[in-house]
Formats: structure tokens, sequence, C-alpha cells
């Protein structure tokens, strides 16, 4: 079946405190988003990519890419003024049907036996998705209190979430709402059932400048 | 108010695959204990530091001590057959009252913020732990289904979890139950009303070998 990777890189840079946003930051001396890129081709060299980003941000890119002679080719894609919006912009740019990963720009560590558990369960059952165990508790919060939950019967989301390319893109036609923390959201809002699969601990979404340093370290130690 | 810290390591070092404790490995030349240790002594030198450990272990901790020749002093408390006991046989040897800190002994990286508003608000509402936002969405699951949840309704937990001496101790006193995940689920379920205050992204508990490079990582940035 066709594959499609929507890689979506929004940021802005402003909770980093830094003037570049966090997917052009380098790691190992590449922009992050490079890294991003070579995970899903190294996974399948014929997959299609469509690099979401903010239209203001494509110049850059282009620059980027030339300035590090970046061999894989992909699609550029114009975002919105929220995810919601770049993801529904990225889907309408794809042409043809099959599977489609969503995937976080800033999520560069993104292993590929998690890229293909996502695959492989969303070709059987429409919807996947890669999420990990807790290895802190937990607690829901209200107004006033908080009460302890069991952190066994909880998941935390990765991406990239997998999907029927038809499916997410019908549920994309919905309006958007504030509960959609995610396009498995979306989806499930629009009546799917989201399968699980598991990701990979070190799939972290880099937010902060210790996140890129951990991510950094990370490359090096797996290194050969 | 007198402040004491009872620092609780009882891994085994099966879940890294080595034959050393984590707890007992070199992050920047010294044991991680250490620096766990370090932190408390180094918010309140006056503070009063038990340390948990198991039985077998205590000799070594010894030759450590000396190799390194670790200066802070502390009372070392052998440990029980599970987390629960191991609190529960260092409480039993505090012998003043006043707050009592409880902290995972591989979390070596709670900040001094961390614990000054721990103890500050547990002085005054018995206690407090520090918790952090979520980064991940994240699911609750079931048999056969999971739902996507709010994440900016939970937040997940970490230690040091400070409380009032002679409630901890009281709510110690309860039989061990399974769905005690952390000493502030013992005191809530003893009665009590937990207080929440702001942890530190940094202070994650080391509980894999990447883990212990992250600490090492951000203890290399943070040197000035």
């Amino acid at each position: 079946m066709k594959k499609h990777v929507l890689i979506v890189a929004g940021g802005s840079g402003q909770r980093m405190k830094t003037q570049i946003p966090k997917q052009f930051l380098l790691l190992d001396g590449k922009p992050v988003l490079m890294h991003t890129i070579s995970a899903f081709y190294s996974y399948d060299s014929s997959i299609s990519i469509y690099l979401v980003l903010p239209e203001k941000q494509m110049e850059y890119w282009q620059k980027l890419c030339k300035k590090h002679q970046f061999p894989i080719s992909h699609t550029p894609v114009a975002g919105g003024k929220t995810r919601f919006h770049s993801v529904k912009n990225g889907l309408a740019a794809v042409k043809t049907g099959g599977l489609i990963a969503i995937h976080d720009g800033v999520r560069p560590l993104v292993s590929r036996q998690t890229i293909e558990n996502c695959f492989r369960k969303a070709e059987e059952k429409q919807a996947c998705i890669p999420v990990v165990p807790l290895i802190d508790s937990i607690r829901k919060i209200n107004d006033k209190q908080s009460i302890a939950l069991d952190r066994k019967n909880y998941r935390l989301v990765q991406t990239p979430q997998v999907f029927d390319l038809q499916l997410i893109t019908n549920a994309y036609s919905q309006n958007y709402c504030e509960t959609f923390t995610d396009d498995a959201s979306v989806a499930e809002t629009f009546g799917a059932e989201i399968e699980l699969t598991n990701g990979n601990s070190e799939n972290i979404k880099i937010t902060t400048a210790l996140d890129l340093a951990i991510c950094e370290t990370f490359l090096l130690k797996s290194d050969k």
C-alpha cells in the first residue's frame, strides 16, 4: 500500500527563547528537521514526504537545504494558523490514497521500529499511534484538589500517527475543536477506533534547550 | 521547623542490565547517590539525612564513601522487601519531629527551588509534592480500547514528597496496598490532603542507560 508522511513543523521558537525555530536548530551538525525527514526515508525510500512549514519560513528552509546539500526529495506545504489547520493543508496536498503518517517535525529520534509498528497496524486497522508507559506517578487535577491515578492504566502518546488517508482527510473536514489534542483525537471524534502500538522512549518532542542536548547525547551514544 | 530527608535507593540494577545498581553508577565521576545527597545538603546543611539501602548493599556503599572521600554525614538504614517497607523502615529511624522529605535516590537533578517549594508548602499544609505538566498527549487504556484525555488536567509526579513527620509515620502504619504508587498516595489513603507545587523538568528518575546520559548532559550544560 502506498505510504506518505506529513511532517508538521509549525514552531516559531518562542518557547526556547531563541530567534531560530527549534525545527531548524542544529543537532549533530544538521537541522533537526533533516534528521526527522531522514528517519522516514531510511525506513522506506519510496515514501512520499510532505513538509508543512509556516509560510514565512519556507525560503529559509530552502536555503538550509542548499547549504547542507540535503538530498532527500520532499514537498513543502504552507501551514495554517494552528496545528489543526496545518495538518489540513498538508492533507490537501496529498494526491493518491494509501496510508499517511502524521509526525511532529521536532521528534527526530523516532526509531525505524516505531514507524514500522504504526504502518503495519494501520494497514490492518486504519488508525494506529505509538505510545509509551509512564515512569512517574500521575495525578488528575481539578480546581481545588488532585487525585492519584494508577499509572498502569495510562500511556503517553507520541507520533507518527498513521491513518488510512481517506479516513483522516474526512476526519479533518470536521470543524476545529479545542479538545483535538492530536491527530488521533480528530479521527476519534469522527468515529474511528485507534489502535495502539509501542513507541520508543527516546522519541521525545524537542521543546527546550535541554531536550536538544538530550537528543545530541543519544545520537553520540548510538554512533557505532 | 526541623527538616529531615529520607533518600530511598532500593534498585537492584536489573532494569539497566548492569551488575551495578543504578544508584551507584558514576555521574560526572561520582556515584548518583552522592549527587542526590549533596542536593539536599546544599539546600540546607542542617538537614538530617537518612539513606535507605538494601541491606546487602550497605557495605559496598561504605566502601564507595571512603573511596570518594564523601564528606556529607548521613544515617544508613536497611530497606525492606518493597519500596513501601523501605520507607517504613526509614521513618522508624527518624527520632525527632518536624518535616520529612521522601526522595528517590535516583533523582540526582532535583533543583534547590523544587526542594524549597515542597518544604515551604508542607510547613503550611502538612503534605506537598512536586509536579510537572505533560508534554505528550495522554490516553487511558482499558482491556480492549483506549480514550484520549485532555493533558491540561493531568500532572506527572516527582519527588521529594514532603510531609509532617507524624502524619506520614501514621499513614505508613496502614497495611500495604497495591494502589500505593508513591508516598502521597499512602498519605491520601490515610485521609491527608496533598498540595502540589512546581517540580523541575530535569528532575528525572534514572531508570535506563539513556537517562544516565541525559543527566550527564545536563550537568555538563549547567557547569558555569
